[in-house]
């Protein structure tokens, strides 16, 4: 490995395991009624007692896979099993489908439409199945992927019978979420469920076609949302032009991935261009850093936090750009992968209490007073982007 | 009037009719289908066909008003009608409820479970009674107020039957925005449908003692979430912490001049402690202009644009602090009411292309592209502030 690989290897390791981990372990863990306080200041201070749903799947997958591929750490596990136990037991309503918030002692506070929850479940029952071979979690994982998945095809299926968000009879759309986070749940249970390798695999292909008729070559853009009957894009609505770059790269380093485990080529290149054009779109010239929403004709958008800098879009973009590095070995993804790591360690890492901030305004700095955990942050994007890149440089260094 | 007041009150003057009115006449009429077309950009482009039910009734009383106190111009009148008949003909389900969002041509989009739109619409209807003396538009408004104010009294009246957005078994939470938004309404009521008076006024007494119940002194604060059983605060969720201090500084005109109708001396001394810890809990010492939202204990806040400064907490800051200088004679006000101005015309005002910029950044930088309508931003706060200042001013004439 070269020296300045080399340099940023120790780095990202040091982060991971000197900042982050412990950050998480010694303020968050809930040790009266088990799982994850989410909510967690700069400092580490518990600000709210609501717990998220998500953050109890993504906190038992992220120190689960910790497990499995950094460090074989019984602390983890142990937290792992808590965070699933504790939504196991707590936030699962009658019906099957899982709470969005509850109290920190279990209680309901909100339920979505949405099924992300459960697909955080999923992917955590998963890789704790692949950390302890205990059977009872492989089978919970393939139970709600069923569901789930299921619910993706037909959401006549949910038996959550919420009312309509919006009338489908006047504009019927479909969001670029729902597959992409499909196809991560399907490649983790692909490890996972090795005898079923085949149902997944050929799940995923459905997906990858599933997610390309959000791309829009004319625009040199992937929309979050098209019209669902014929796959066109709506222009004269300002929310179905919004475009968010930290989703495209992330989706770029999922179907990179897919594309380099199939060997499949003319993906890795479908892959490379949506991380191009999200990038160029995304990357802020005068400010640096990824914007959070664009509009693809540069109208104004309505979420007026869209020049803000969320610290999972950089997450996303680092792995992205190494990713590419190593498959294409095109120096330009190697010069991104520098320049948004020494954009984030310069405004979002915080060594001196832990973990990363997670919302910049446009200018970079932290909204204050700053947060680290939050309904939708936790031990998730920063962490799994410093795993994962530790792994592809070692990687690397077993090449040279 | 003196010099100063004197120069403000024909800036006052002009930015609301050179700046203002132009701009939404110019640009924002819906010549086809009747009503406002509220997403417009800086230049006065409309970026998205969506139209907001709130702001047909928003415009319609607006336009009403302006007829009724600044200036007799048919064109004003005309353009109130067209909003408020495009929502009387496109924007009432068959359950009477109204919707949120519509398609240009009308098409129901969205429809929530807030009475919002339906409070907007009250408004309209009476203003634009007191401009004509058409009595079906009355008529309209006594109907919608009955049915509304039903509903606030009685959730159970409601009849959209939407699944409940949290579990009020966990907790039960009443929110300030609706005593709030019914104690403007009823005083719009008031003074149109005047053989109703005490009807309305005694509502009013109600409406001002629901409104206290969030004000807590031991906080210094008004919250805008209390627990529904017993109007206590819930410290251990950040939801149930935020105080919105630009509503707060809204509530404080909105007791004050109810204040002032009534000679009660108490509940004016009681709108000025609101404002005072509002603005100095909002009024941003390091950047000016007032933040969006703050955390009661100074912990962070959920929604993460919290530190943002929209343009309506500066309109309803300017109208308070000059209904307060002429109240109270106390120079601080004038003071403050400079404070906002200055702050507002620097950063909000846009007279180049007209109206104001809607979302800061909180250097006070508009984000980018720039907005100056928004399904929550149309004629209505900015234009608010003008006239009733314009108004206010024109009576500290007559005073001297």
């Amino acid at each position: 490995m070269e020296k300045l690989m080399k340099t940023t290897y120790e780095k990202l390791r040091s982060e991971l395991l000197d900042s982050c981990v412990p950050f998480w372990l010694e303020n968050a863990v809930d040790e009266v009624h088990g799982g994850i306080l989410n909510c967690v200041d700069r400092f580490g201070k518990v600000y709210s007692e609501d717990k998220s749903v998500w953050m109890q799947g993504r906190a038992g997958w992220m120190f689960s896979y910790l497990y499995n591929n950094i460090e074989k750490n019984p602390r983890y596990l142990e937290f792992a099993k808590s965070c699933i136990d504790f939504a196991t037991n707590h936030c699962i309503d009658s019906d099957g489908r899982m709470f969005f918030t509850v109290t920190r002692d279990g209680k309901p506070l909100r339920k979505r439409r949405y099924w992300f929850s459960e697909t955080f479940y999923i992917i955590a029952n998963a890789e704790y199945y692949m950390a302890t071979g205990d059977e009872g979690y492989l089978d919970t994982a393939r139970r709600y992927f069923d569901f789930v998945y299921g619910m993706y095809l037909d959401p006549a299926t949910d038996p959550y019978k919420i009312t309509p968000k919006s009338y489908a009879e006047t504009r019927n759309t479909k969001a670029l979420a729902n597959p992409m986070i499909m196809l991560n749940v399907s490649s983790v249970m692909r490890d996972a469920d090795k005898e079923n390798f085949d149902k997944y695999d050929g799940i995923i292909t459905g997906l990858i076609a599933d997610i390309k008729c959000f791309y829009k070559s004319e625009y040199h853009a992937m929309f979050e949302n098209i019209n669902a009957e014929d796959n066109s894009v709506i222009l004269d609505s300002a929310p179905c032009r919004v475009i968010n770059p930290g989703h495209d790269i992330e989706c770029a380093w999922f179907l990179l991935d897919e594309a380099i485990k199939r060997g499949d080529r003319e993906l890795a290149d479908f892959a490379s261009l949506v991380f191009d054009e999200a990038f160029e779109r995304g990357w802020d010239k005068e400010y640096g850093g990824i914007t959070y929403f664009k509009d693809v004709l540069g109208l104004p958008v309505e979420a007026y936090e869209h020049d803000m800098k969320l610290w999972w879009p950089h997450n996303e973009a680092a792995i992205s750009s190494l990713m590419l590095y190593q498959y294409t070995k095109n120096k330009k993804y190697k010069r991104i992968f520098k320049q948004v790591l020494a954009y984030s360690f310069t405004h979002f890492s915080d060594r001196e209490y832990g973990e990363w901030f997670g919302y910049l305004r446009r200018d970079g700095k932290p909204t204050e007073p700053p947060c680290k955990g939050h309904t939708y942050k936790g031990p998730f994007h920063v962490m799994r982007m410093l795993a994962k890149c530790v792994l592809m440089l070692e990687n690397e260094k077993g090449e040279n």
